[in-house]
């Protein structure tokens, strides 16, 4: 078995934690490095334990079944033992590591309890500690100046409310003062305007934003995400295709980028429809890790200001420190904040900040339904955040970051046919890079797992590092040794 | 006080619970009767917390702030202390009362601390034991012949995966073995057909499935819910609109439903495209406690059949054993099941059932999200299951049903100018009934609620019952006491 190989040439490299790890105080007991009990992963139980949950369950997208019980930091565990370093975190979640015991004392607290057993329809009956569960978590970890919430359940869910918000508040200022009209109370009820808007949300090429219908319209990564599902028809424009790295083309990049600007300027002003938001996520995830600078999205603020069109930073995966900033957007230092900025993913807790009081309807049962988010999600979501600011993990993130990006941009330069256009410096660990086909991208996904590192794809033929805000240097060098034996075997 | 008075004149009709009583086994220490701590309800604190709580979260349909930890079993608290007989239940939700032994049992076990703090993305890292925590739970539920599910986040969730499932359906039955053309590719990325779909989902006037895009477009309960939203236009068909008492006028129902169909394979053969699905009720809920008989139902089925539409029937509201069947549509003796059944509310957990394996894509990443459910909502599912069986609460509920409906026939027949077409005979605890107007239903809430009940509208002018499934007819008693003393002051 040839990992045994690496992995004692691994171990001979790593050194264990020092004594300002936090990642240690958390996890004295977590792997030193990948652990192996199968030939293969996944092993032959993961495989069964598959098939049979294929009897009832869609598992045509399973990597490998996972042992929760057996997973610690930024080890996962597979269903046969083997411990993998994850740099993928269910898809850019779990914040703090698997099992970290400051979130097992959130979960056993009767706070979290009497909020499992009891859930409540918020907008009717909120609980009497909700707002000091949003005021000592999610509100505290809110951006500059975004002082209101609203709580849903996911990030589609996230966008859509966040969306519906938009819809309304544009409504609302074009009708003023006056109450709906027959014809809209009489026209809404058979899906047909006036009643129902013919407004539009407008998003960019290669955005995801969700799958349900509306998000889903958004969405314009991939399409095996859109096949066969109804859309509204609603625009998009041109995202930034930047040059990497963003330093050595800076001149192409702000012609691509003002060339995007003019573009999207020139939808806006051709529309059949009135745009009541643009959504953009800060780094375009899904779709290919793909970046822009603080010059588009200023631009982007500043066009949307124009046009009285609502801006939205989607940070579903941006957002909660991987940039090294706690919301990504603070990299760009707009001169006017967003108008609403959307969460979920490793906060857990999903739903939308903002600070404009008139996004919140002035009558009830507009937005609304039947939970409007979750106070036990609220109250993990509470304890993620004081651990980020009692361990200072975005500051640390950055750092890491920083260290991992200088070593990675040294290993990938040795195989550039192979891997290159590295990108998300000094942005944390939000780190990705190209590889030449799609297949080679999947070759070095599966060798790695093989190897006890679980990383994960995106866009066509890019590899995301979304790693937890508890990896160290440590790990890296481990991540580091794993990816640069694949590379030199592949 | 006026309420001390009644609630003195309850305490002499009152029995407390005899010794058969499931509910004193997991509640012996619920309130006897309604018991107040202030002049009104809500109090001063629920009013107080109210207001601060929207400084940062929409509160604009707040009935009161509530005190989870001091509920119990059928009784509510309010911020002050003021403890109401809660037949409305979060919006017909928490099926085993707050606060329930066994479900803080499941809340605090090994299994619902791990599904809280290790949060899985299920479809690409499905955990070891997510296969049994279903199979236990909700698949053990399902309606017969149902032996697949696919899980979600809400009510609206649920409708959406499976209008998606049924899209998907209708398009591969289409396009047989033939792969994605290239003009679907690119089409569906510019959300236009052919590669988005212009196939539609039919829904019945007055119908509720949900607030997001596509299960609004769905929803014809109420203008205020779909005002300034953006629509597919997609059918809607007329639901009977019965007359109450049914076995009174079986012969116009007949007629009206048979009207309703021959209208709704009109629209089918009229439509300018495909309807993919059709989407019902039981008893249309938000709407209005809207009845149809089995023949409707029937119809709806063979109709369907007829013409290759998916029939999903949407259990949000009445899954879950209130009707006095597990499952609502099981009153109906359908000579095929439907295609799928939605759930959500009283589980917590929420999803579709389905048996044809066809309706789960053969491709992965089609129905696909981050999560695709939440493990701690089945285990919560699970225990809420086990519990319904151990104690026998479906049938239990039923016999209450038939006790409440029959008191409450009684007293209601006693102002037949305030109140009138009591309906849910035979139907468990789902029970409602019209008022004269909206106003008075109103007021018939609000001097519920200062009386120490809490009730919930629905439709225009009426009010739905929707207790726990630990709702005994010792519970019925006082809630009748309490409505026929307001019904006599009003």
């Amino acid at each position: 078995m040839q990992r045994t190989l690496i992995n004692t040439s691994l171990r001979q490299v790593q050194k264990r934690f020092n004594s300002t790890s936090v990642t240690a105080s958390y996890f004295p007991e977590e792997p030193k490095n990948p652990i192996f009990q199968t030939e293969t992963i996944p092993g032959p139980k993961s495989i069964a334990l598959n098939k049979e949950l294929g009897e009832v369950y869609d598992n045509h997208a399973t990597y490998f079944v996972t042992d929760y019980f057996n997973s610690l930091g930024n080890y996962i565990s597979d269903a046969d033992g083997n411990k993998l370093l994850d740099v993928y975190c269910q898809i850019s979640s779990i914040a703090l590591g698997y099992n970290n015991p400051e979130l097992i004392k959130a979960a056993k607290s009767d706070e979290m309890v009497n909020a499992i057993v009891n859930r409540p329809a918020l907008a009717c009956f909120p609980s009497t500690n909700y707002k000091q569960i949003l005021e000592e978590g999610l509100l505290a970890a809110a951006p500059p100046g975004m002082d209101k919430i609203w709580t849903s359940l996911s990030g589609s869910d996230a966008n859509e409310t966040a969306y519906k918000a938009a819809f309304m508040y544009q409504h609302a200022k074009l009708r003023g003062d006056k109450a709906f009209t027959e014809e809209e109370l009489a026209t809404c009820m058979e899906n047909k305007t006036p009643g129902a808007s013919d407004m539009s949300i407008l998003s960019f090429d290669k955005g995801f934003h969700g799958r349900l219908f509306g998000s889903l319209s958004t969405t314009r990564s991939k399409a095996i995400h859109k096949l066969d599902i109804p859309a509204f028809p609603w625009p998009r424009a041109p995202f930034p295709q930047l040059k990497y790295p963003l330093e050595d083309f800076e001149t192409e990049n702000r012609d691509e980028e003002q060339g995007c600007l003019y573009q999207l300027e020139s939808i806006i002003e051709n529309s059949p429809s009135q745009i009541a938001a643009i959504i953009v996520e800060p780094v375009q995830s899904e779709g290919g890790d793909n970046h822009a600078t603080s010059f588009f999205f200023q631009g982007l603020r500043d066009i949307t200001k124009k046009h009285g069109i609502l801006f939205i930073v989607d940070e579903v995966q941006t957002g909660v420190g991987a940039s090294g900033k706690m919301w990504a957007y603070e990299h760009w230092n707009l001169t006017t904040p967003p108008d609403m900025v959307t969460f979920s993913k490793k906060f857990q807790a999903a739903g939308f900040y903002f600070s404009n009081p008139d996004l919140q309807p002035k009558l009830p049962y507009r937005q609304f339904n039947t939970w409007c988010g979750d106070p036990s999600k609220a109250i993990l979501a509470k304890a993620i955040y004081q651990e980020i600011v009692k361990s200072n993990l975005v500051e640390r993130t950055a750092e890491v970051g920083d260290y991992l990006f200088e070593k990675l941009s040294s290993i990938l330069s040795r195989f550039p046919d192979k891997v290159f256009n590295l990108r998300g410096k000094n942005y944390g660990t939000f780190i990705a890079w190209d590889c030449s086909s799609t297949d080679l991208r999947n070759k070095i996904l599966a060798a790695s797992r093989e190897q006890g590192l679980n990383m994960g794809g995106c866009g066509d033929q890019s590899i995301r590092l979304r790693p937890t805000l508890l990896f160290e240097k440590e790990h890296a060098d481990i991540f580091l040794g794993i990816l640069e034996s694949v590379l030199n075997k592949l």
